[in-house]
Parts: structure tokens; sequence; C-alpha cells
């Protein structure tokens, strides 16, 4: 096995954030769950923007923002995800590429358009995704690049690409390039309703040993375990996984390794702006430590400081100098 | 003459803004004259494009902005300017109609594309911004709407758009039915380098009375009128002006009416974050007291206190509730 010449190669959806402040009643009267994610057509995305205030679009994508957490902390990165050939097509590849994470996967022609998520941010901070596919959904299989993947210490998969059909047969002849070539794979389950439309196919890879990392939160977990208690949700998933790491919001988050566990509390924030990307920029604190040999507590403090930053902004990338904020913080 | 239905028409370009951070280096490394306003081809926009950093997209225009603010403070507004059939014409019109303004301007089809604005913000928050007029330039007479203008109280046009031939004549045209209305026409002189290349034009509109309400910083107020001391400058154009604002940075603004003068001190801002749309928002603070019969001196509060929001953010539309913000800081 050779040393791998990128930390982290991501599989994930390729989207553009279209964010917008909106009060809990609108979200309410709009029929939206507030706080978590649906995926919807292309009418009511159209009617969901119609009723959406003055926004901004920020690059996005659970594993694309993972990426841009772990590149900005000065890790290699490399992306595989379906944008189409259209204007937010090219926003997405150019904030990728200039936050130094390569990404050669080539935009699809024709319909339908670049994926988009329409994001409502409470006041508190809470948001409420509707997600719109678009070519995120068509990621054929033909698109991984094996070589790159063999030559990543780690594979990350995202959970909500799980859904495609494309995406999910991509992902599943990458975690065997991946494995073959004696690398880890890394899964995070993204969200509770992915879990309960596949909650077999997780539970199989989990049973499987094909994954090494799984990142869950509380809700995710009781909803991949079917039990509400955190404690035993862990202790029935943890023997079959080499690392398993679950963020508890406002609680902190706990990692279980080997037998070992560490805890971690929140990061204060001066104020809670937008807490998207908050398990995605956790995720690329603890797995940046991962990948340079850290302790497990430590991976845990780097997950908590770079969800910490991210949700201080609006967008679910990294605005601060992650590698100072992290240099400063850990002293 | 009857009563306006409109408060503020404007005619101005329709850009979607492309923000990214960037040291002073970088953007002399670039060629950029940092502050300034550069017009750039397709080609030079692409290579500036790939220069920069990870980048977030808010809806722009000068002309644009100052409706933002004066819709968010309870003014009626309508909008006119030339958005390509794309996307990001598709989020200009999205973001500007739910600030409740109205804007029929039909998307022109084909290309050039969606008007966008390359801006670097420096770590003081000094922009530098660099733009593809694209449709925008295309703007023809026949999109006007001459109801909408002769039932406006003011008219409200952005020396930018002076540039491109087709919207100068919509422009012309424009003032005319609005003088021929007996309304106001108010125009901001945008950018130093913008009168340079249209001295003579902008100086015989004012000698000809037709300017009402004129916006300038110090840098056009200098370039206007030849003369570096900002006194002479005023004393040299107020008496062609029925109103003339001039803004002057952290200095505060000054505004001339019928003999009066009043002066305002700069708004404290506890960071300046990005002064993309400062002029914009001082002007839409300004116009909003000027169309409610305030005095000149609260005009000019109004416009320093909507200025210092929008500075205190990325992106140069109103993020705060502004009306909230101007109750409570005029009690």
């Amino acid at each position: 096995m050779t040393q791998p010449s990128i930390d982290v190669i991501a599989i994930g959806n390729a989207i553009v954030d279209v964010m917008a402040p909106a009060s809990d009643a609108a979200i309410a009267a709009l029929g939206l769950a507030r706080g978590g994610m649906t995926l919807v057509d292309p009418a009511r995305a159209h009617e969901l923007y119609n009723a959406m205030g003055p926004a901004r679009e920020i690059s996005g994508g659970s594993a694309a923002n993972t990426l841009a957490g772990l590149a900005a902390l000065g890790a290699r990165c490399a992306f595989i995800g379906q944008v189409a050939d259209d204007q937010l097509g090219e926003v997405f590849a150019h904030d990728i590429r200039a936050g130094g994470i390569a990404f050669a996967t080539p935009a699809r022609t024709g319909e339908p358009a670049t994926a988009r998520c329409l994001i409502f941010v409470s006041p508190d901070g809470q948001r409420t995704m509707n997600t719109f596919l678009g070519a995120s959904q068509f990621l054929p299989a033909a698109a991984l690049d094996d070589d790159a993947i063999r030559s990543a210490a780690v594979l990350y998969l995202e959970g909500y690409l799980w859904d495609p059909e494309e995406p999910r047969l991509a992902m599943r002849k990458a975690i065997a390039a991946a494995r073959g070539a004696g690398r880890k794979v890394a899964f995070t389950l993204s969200d509770a309703f992915v879990i309960d439309r596949h909650r077999d196919d997780f539970r199989a890879l989990i049973a499987a040993g094909q994954i090494d990392i799984l990142f869950a939160n509380e809700h995710e977990l009781a909803a991949l375990t079917g039990l509400e208690d955190f404690h035993e949700g862990i202790a029935l998933l943890a023997p079959d996984l080499p690392v398993l790491v679950v963020t508890r919001s406002e609680k902190g988050a706990v990692a279980i390794s080997g037998g070992e566990q560490a805890e971690v509390r929140a990061e204060p924030v001066a104020r809670v702006v937008d807490t998207t990307g908050a398990g995605d920029l956790f995720a690329a604190g603890f797995l940046f430590g991962h990948v340079r040999g850290r302790p497990l507590a430590e991976c845990l403090r780097l997950g908590a400081i770079c969800a910490a930053e991210v949700i201080s902004h609006y967008g679910a990338r990294p605005e601060a100098d992650l590698k100072a904020l992290v240099a400063e913080k850990l002293g």
C-alpha cells in the first residue's frame, strides 16, 4: 500500500444553497418541517422560492462543505459530484476549486439544472432545507476516479446521496475501490428521514464492516438503531465501528473508538446565526485530526471549533481562517 | 398632476454581485485599482473569477440596492433593468421582487448573460469592483414603462448605466417622461471614472435643470467640477441643483437645498465588513426622508443610518429590519 497522496476524497451532492431569513410562523405556513431536509420537485422548488425573501447564494452540499473545512485546515482534498452545465454549476465548481479542492467531474449537459437547496433560516439560527437535487442525482458510477479513490487515506460519503439510484451505485463502487486499496471509508448519516428510507442498507454496510468512521447526530443515531436512549444507541453501534462520532448540538459530541470514549463540549458562540453546515464542519475538524493521527479528544475539539465557526455566520462554508483559529484555540 | 402611486422608480444595472475577501496584495497583483469600478469583458471576467477565492452571490446593482433600502423602509418602489433569461437573471428578479419592488422588465433571451460584478473585498472593507455588464447594457428604451415613470414621485438614475448606449438613450427618454409629468429626477454619479467618460453629458443635464437631486461622493464631485477643494466644488454645483448631496465616507455627508446646508456625521459601525453599497444605501435613506417630506438634516441622518447598516455585513442589500433600525435610532 503506497502512501496516500490525498487525505480525503468525498462523493456528495453538488449543491448551491439559496438562503434567506424566515420567521418560524412563515416556515410553518409553508408546510415545512422546521430543522429538516425535504427533497422537492421543480414545481415545489418554484413555489418555495417565490415565497422566500431576498436571498443569497452560497455553495453548499454536505460532503463538499466538509471538504471546504478540511482544505481550509490544510488537508489535501478531492471532490466527486455532479453539476449541470449552467451558471450555478459554474458557481459550485469555482467555489470548490477556489478552496483548493481537486474537482474533475465533468458538468452534465442539458436538463435538469444544478442542484439547489432553498434554506429558510429561523431567528434562532435553525435551518429548514428544501433540496431540488437536479443534476446531482445523476452522478454516474463512470464519474468515479478509481485512481484518486485508491490514493486517498479516507473516502467520505454523505447519506443524502443514498436517495438517488445512480449515485448510490457509484458510492457502492467507490467503497469497494477504497477498501480494496486498504483505505478507510467514512460515512455521514445526514438526516433521520434519509435513514428511514435506507435503514436496512446502512445497517448492512455497518454490519459488513464496510464503514470505518460513522458520523451521526442524536436523531440519526435513534433513527438508525431504533433506540431513543442515546447511550443505548451508542452501545449497540460502537462494536461494529472502528470510529463512531455522535454530535449533540449544544450538548457537544461523543466519539468512541477501540473501546476508548471521548467527549467534547460545544464551543461557545457569541451568536448562532445559521446552523447550516454545523455537522459538516464538525466532521471536517474531526477528520482533519483523524488523518493527522491526533488523539480522539483532540479530533472532537477540532470538530467543535470548526462547527462553532460555521454557525456564527450565514452559509455552510467556513469564512474565518480555520488554520489560524485552530492554532489560537488549541494554543 | 395626480398624486404619485409610486415613491421612487429607478433605472439601473441589473447585476448579481460575486463577492470574496481578498488581500490588498492580491488585488494589486491582479492589476486592479483598489476601491474602483472597472468594466470587464468576458475573458477578463473569467480570468478574475479564476483568481478569486470561494465567493458568495448576492443581488446588487447600484440603483437596485437603493430601491431595496427604500422598500425596506416602507417606500413604494419600481425597478427597470435588463436581465438575461438565465439562472442569475432569475436570482436578480427574485431578490428584487421578494423585497417588495415592482419589476416588470422582461428577461432578454440569448447571449450575453445576466450582468455580474466580481467584487474583491479588502480586510478593511474596501471593495474593488469588476463589472461584466452582459445583458444589462442592452436595456432598450422600449422597456420603459412611461405610465409608471409618470406616476412616480422620483425617477432615480444611476450614472453607471450612462456607459452603454441603449440604456443611456432609455434614461434620456425617461427623464423627459418624468419631467413632462412634473416629477423629480434624482441622479447618482456612481464613479469618478464614469464621470471622466461622460463629464460633458452630466454637466449639460445639470445646467439644463434636468436633475433635481444629485448624489455624489467627494471624488465624484471633484471629477465633475474639476475642483479638488470640496467646498469650492459644492459652491460651483449647488446653484444649479434643487438638492445636492455629497457623501464623504467616514467624514459623513453634506446636503444643500435652496440655500440651506445640513451636515451629518457618519453613523458609528462596530466593524466595517464590506463597503459595497454604502453610497447606494445612503441614497436610499436620504430619498426616503425626501419623499416623506422630512427636513434636510433628517434625510441625511436616515442616509447615514442605512449606509452604516449595509457596510456592517457582506453584500449591498440591507439585512437588518431598516424600519425598526431607523425607529430605534431616531427615537
